[in-house]
């Protein structure tokens, strides 16, 4: 496979379980916020591995909002896939959801958009294969991911000269 | 939802996806076997867990065989799935790959069968909800599962008196 | 002091050095951005629960940026304060620099603001004293911030009913 | 000393302490049982290490039973020898017990038969000294565990093709 | 057995066994100096948790002087014992050993004292059980104990008022 | 900047901002002592690192005495600065203070004095820049460790031959 071959998302699209441990919890037994993002940039960057076939690092999050709290002894899903790529970068979706005792049904309770670049062997930016979503969902996300690099590109701090 | 009520397979099912990162890993870059069998242990209590709809705990695990070693930089898919339940404990099964950089196919790593048991608040065992196997797979599983049982009554270390 | 009293930002201010261990970073020697997330969650965390005296958590993170890669043996300081406080939630701003060796100059990494709600004992959200700017730039985070939540509320993702 | 010298079980033995702390256990207080395999395996690993001189890997681990819940706060004791060596691989017995407060007497928790092979700078197996039994107890451990490897080879996964 | 039974260092005697990994040592591959301290506080803490039969907290460490620095991938020994204890508080040895691979004889590392204050439950002190030397050794340490703590009490920080 | 200019302690200050997590603490909820002295060894070594210029290692740290002990959700805020150097070693001080809920008055938790040695690539001590002390309490800082190093070397223990 060359570089230039394109990658459906679902070749690289990842689920990750993982459960609330008293260490992530504060002494009211809520999450912390930070292991939560710690789990999402991880599912991310398995997904911006497997589609670049190599290293890759984050570059940005999008705003993450947390929907509802989640608690100490939930257990946390986490799917993510990339919606579009760029010369050398990705955009890649994360969707959490908690799972209560109980037999509760699962509820959703983060989402984000991450931005990696893949890297070569000097930690220099890479090209990275396209991305030939096959579906409906996967058009729709590959279209306004587009928007969102240009709302990102136009709100960027700029790099220090 | 009562106790008594049977629950298919796919209702419980876990996948779960890490990273082997520098600290997993011994001074040549091969995964420690004792980070694989803590990643084991829980997709196989998230399983138990999502069964019973409570706290479970690993009661033992069968043969845990390493068919290739794991390198740092590895991604790492496991697939939990119960195979069969009986008054308070549960046969889960768990299927480990490893895929390498570059686009490397996933590859068997390592399996297991753990026995987990349901706790009540008082940590005493309570009863599970019994198996219900839906496919052909799911049905040979449930029927091996007995035999596997069995075999672990007859080899069990007798509980100090 | 009574939760009406207003507290100036210096008041909760907090300064945290991290250092990058191998176990922060990826094969190439990058530090994996959601560990710097964590950092910047546990900075801000802080200075939330010294700003309303009691637990607080983290409601959302606007866009994370990260401006240059951090790298492993980097030193890693967070500067964070609180901008604004409305009845129970307030913003935190977090400024994350890096010093590589060598006495190299600290330059900045990434920033983000985050936003936490003061919860009770029953995890119900509860009232936080409001700011009280002293300096001008205070002043001006505490102007801005209010754009800010304004453009938080109006693309937040609705709860589900 | 060169490779072929035999080297008695004393010589290797490990005997490894741990505390059960919050971070190890459930929301009812009883410690995971990843947790407990993996101390399991870090402990035959030292003992590994020290018989053969250099890097060694998990091969597999025999039936792991759990005898009795560990609990939140109980000292964990691990002590592991090696019984036998064949050309590249050895056998590394691990028995566990764990103390609860108040003077508790230790109690057998759990055992294991672990193998480890022997590795070089190439990730290849390297050959490892023969072990030379002394005491009884040495001796009887030495015949079973050839029993033991003979079962795990007719019991083995065929490693993919 | 009550509390005014006394108790010999034999029946709280710990060996902790750890190996250095790559989270544990900075980027040459020196094992961190902090971590180290931990492993001595937990040996100690155990020590203090048998000897007193409950909870117990570090109250104070001895000079602790590395002499010879510990390396990425080294076995670490620690042997700790109680030494004397007084009316609430326990004094603990503790001396640590590494190893290097290819048969490395063990060399000191470090060694410390270290006092505990044994706690009830409402984090009260408590008292411990005397110390009942038995060898001519724990004789010894018996008597030096006194004389440090002597020194201890001397050069005490005054607690704030 | 060459190795033989002057820096003053202002250059290589350290605060690192804490909190005491679960995982911490002891079933009573006393923070481990041993965790304390991974954080103090971590702020001291930023300044070391930051003094030389490069790597450093512990080579000693004086009494550590807690004058009150650290509770699970307490914030710790550590502030170390280099006192002296020598020709290849730095006395650092660090002060602990913590703060419980409740805009609780931060109090003075530990203090301790710790000795680190530059190291080169190779691993051997190499010199570092002499310390100019610009404040009446840097200097006293800097008077005062001298003496503390002959107290150091004259109870030093003799490296074995």
């Amino acid at each position: 496979m060359t570089e230039q071959q394109s990658r459906p998302p679902s070749a690289s699209r990842v689920e990750m379980t993982e459960l609330v441990l008293p260490g992530d919890a504060n002494t009211l037994g809520n999450a912390f916020g930070g292991r939560i993002m710690q789990w999402i940039d991880v599912a991310a960057g398995v997904v911006a591995r497997r589609h670049c076939g190599g290293v890759a690092v984050t570059a940005s999050m999008d705003t993450l909002q947390f929907v509802r709290p989640v608690q100490l002894g939930d257990i946390v899903v986490l799917r993510a896939t990339v919606n579009r790529a760029w010369r050398s970068s990705m955009e890649i979706g994360v969707r959490v959801e908690c799972e209560a005792s109980g037999w509760a049904k699962p509820e959703l309770a983060a989402s984000a958009y991450l931005t990696f670049v893949a890297m070569d062997a000097d930690r220099k930016p890479r090209p990275v294969p396209p991305v030939a979503p096959q579906t409906e969902g996967e058009r729709r996300r590959f279209d306004e991911a587009q928007q969102r690099r240009e709302h990102r590109i136009s709100s960027r701090i700029p790099k220090p000269a």
